[in-house]
This record gives structure tokens, C-alpha cells and sequence, in this order.
């Protein structure tokens, strides 16, 4: 998406050990007219796609699954990262590892809100190792439903997530494809 | 707010302890259809104030933060829940009670997204104790920025923090204000 990758090189921020940052438009402050765009391209991607959810994770995924949402019709879910072992059965839980912050979490979604004849499509701001979005690929197994497709802002590509999650049988439509990057600020698309 | 108080009535679980559940559509499984509907309401409310920014805490405000912003066609941030002492000087950080986890927490947001000239609506899913929303106020005071008033959902008019940050000197405009509730699922309103 053309729109997604020229902010991207405008406003994106190269740091050391391969961050992209993006908190100007994407994940601290938000914009929400960027996100109805985006909301706009996954709607025509998935538009035969009869989806009736959209599943995300806290926090930084919220804003933009809530914007994208409107272009559906449907409610969206968000998985919430769990502090406590959650040993209760009404929550499906699943667990994500964190390269940013050295950790394994657990994240849940209460069985109230996901249900067997759900057809879920996962948004998320990034996929770089693909542990949080394969830890809501589980999250959907666990309940029954089934997963549609998975919408990512921005796809770092010289990661193994996206390969992981495709091969896995996930249809990965990712708005922006970072091929590389470096300290200068140079970033290379797919 | 009619449509939302007889949503709360319809669909709101009461638990002891004074505990009002609403995340059925809310902040936990969230209908955009109804934050619109909000949003519509807060920008008649607040629509001769020039709102440059919508700020919010994550991660339950994020979602209602941005289907508002719409209709302001300003940019969100939401404020960080920081696990670390912030002694660096490229943020703004406030302190947080959370009564229901019983503990004290930093937020923060980067000084990049915040400046004088800015007009700022607060939004947040609940206000009780107060603490969550005066540490917003807090946020906005040290930018030099003017808090031009907040949104929220739900109140609990039956807690100190309405009174509270009313006392400050910050218009809030409670969508659905809790007079009193009891455990056998009955809500009044004021």
C-alpha cells in the first residue's frame, strides 16, 4: 500500500538492532484517517471473505482493529496480556514471547465473545518474529472458529514471522513489506 | 446517553464488590457501531472547543479514543503504562492508583505528540476512583497544553473521582453516569 510505505519512509525511524519506529502515526500517536485507508484496502482484500470478528491484541493493535471494524461491521476483540496464570476455564489462553522485552506472556480471550462458527480476521500494527500473532492464530483453534486471514501494518520481512505464519496456512495480507533497513535511515520495500 | 445506559442495562453484569462488567461491548469485546454513536455525541458536546488532539490511556480507552477522533479528525495518543522508572527526559510521566490491582504505576507519553498550543479531550472507558483520568490532566498540564474537558463512558457517580476532577476545574461529560448498583443485576442511573 502505497500510501502506508511512503509515511513509512517520511516519518519512520531506523534505531540499532533493527527497530522501526513508528509511534508518530502508528502505535502512540495515532492516525485514525491512515487507519480508514488501511481499514479500506484489508476491506477489499477480504471482501468475500464473510468475515464476523476481528481479533487483536493490547495495545498497540486496538485503534487500528477498532477503525478497520467499521469497514466490516463486526466487533472486535482484543486479547489482553495476562499477568497471572489464568488456570479458570473461561478464557482461551495462549502464550507469546517478546523479543522486545525478554518474556513469555500469556494472552486470553474470555469464550463468551469467540465462538465456533466465528470466521476471524486478526489485525495487528506489526509482524516481525510472529509469536503474537501464531499466539492468536491459537487462541481462534482453541475456540473453534476459524481464521480468515490475518491484516498487518507493517511486515518486517527480513524476519521469519511472516514465513512461519503463511506456512502455517495463514493468509498474511501485510500493507507495508520492509525488505531491509538501516542506521541511516534507508528502508527498502518489497 | 440513552442508547448507552439502556446497553449497560441490557447487557452490564454487577459483582460484588461494586464491580460493573461491560465487556461485552465495551473493553473487552468492543462494538464500534456504539463508539460511533458516542463519538457523535462528544463532538456535539464538545464542538465549539477546537480539539487538536484526543488523548487516552491504554489499553480500553485506546478503541473508543480513535472511533471519536473521527469525528474531531484529530490524531490520538494514548498513554503508556510503564513498567520502568522514566528518568529520561524525552517523556512526560504521571502517576496512576489502580485500585483494582492495588498498585502504582507510571504513565507516560513522549513529549514529540504533546505541545503548548494544544487543545486536548480527554477519553476513557471509566471513571471511578479518578486517579486514571487526573493523571492525564497531570500529563497535559506538564506539555503546556490545555485540557479542554473529558469523555467517559461510564461513571461511577457513586465514587469520588466525578466530584474530584470536576473540583479541578476539567468539564467532564459522562456519558452514562451509575447512581448506584446492586448484585442482583439491578443499575439506576442519576
Amino acid at each position: 500500500m502505497e500510501l502506508l510505505e511512503r509515511r513509512i519512509k517520511e516519518d519512520g525511524k531506523v534505531y540499532p538492532g533493527g527497530v522501526l519506529k513508528v509511534d508518530s502515526f502508528l502505535n502512540h500517536q495515532l492516525d485514525v484517517r491512515l487507519f480508514a485507508e488501511m481499514g479500506k484496502e484489508w476491506a477489499r482484500l477480504f471482501a468475500e471473505d464473510n468475515i464476523t470478528k476481528i481479533l487483536t491484541i493490547e495495545a498497540s493493535g486496538i485503534g487500528i482493529a477498532c477503525i478497520v471494524a467499521q469497514y466490516f461491521d463486526v466487533p472486535v476483540i482484543f486479547a489482553k496480556k495476562s499477568k497471572t496464570k489464568n488456570i479458570a476455564g473461561d478464557v482461551y489462553t495462549s502464550q507469546v514471547e517478546s523479543y522486545t522485552h525478554g518474556r513469555t506472556y500469556d494472552i486470553i480471550v474470555s469464550k463468551q465473545f469467540l465462538h465456533p462458527e466465528d470466521r476471524v480476521l486478526l489485525i495487528d500494527d506489526f509482524l516481525a518474529n510472529g509469536s503474537a500473532l501464531m499466539g492468536l492464530v491459537k487462541l481462534v483453534e482453541d475456540a473453534g472458529a476459524t481464521t480468515v486471514g490475518a491484516g498487518i501494518a507493517v511486515e518486517k520481512a527480513f524476519q521469519t514471522g511472516g514465513a512461519l505464519v503463511r506456512e502455517y496456512g495463514v493468509r498474511v495480507e501485510s500493507l507495508a513489506r520492509v525488505a531491509s533497513m538501516s542506521e541511516d535511515g534507508s528502508i527498502r520495500f518489497c
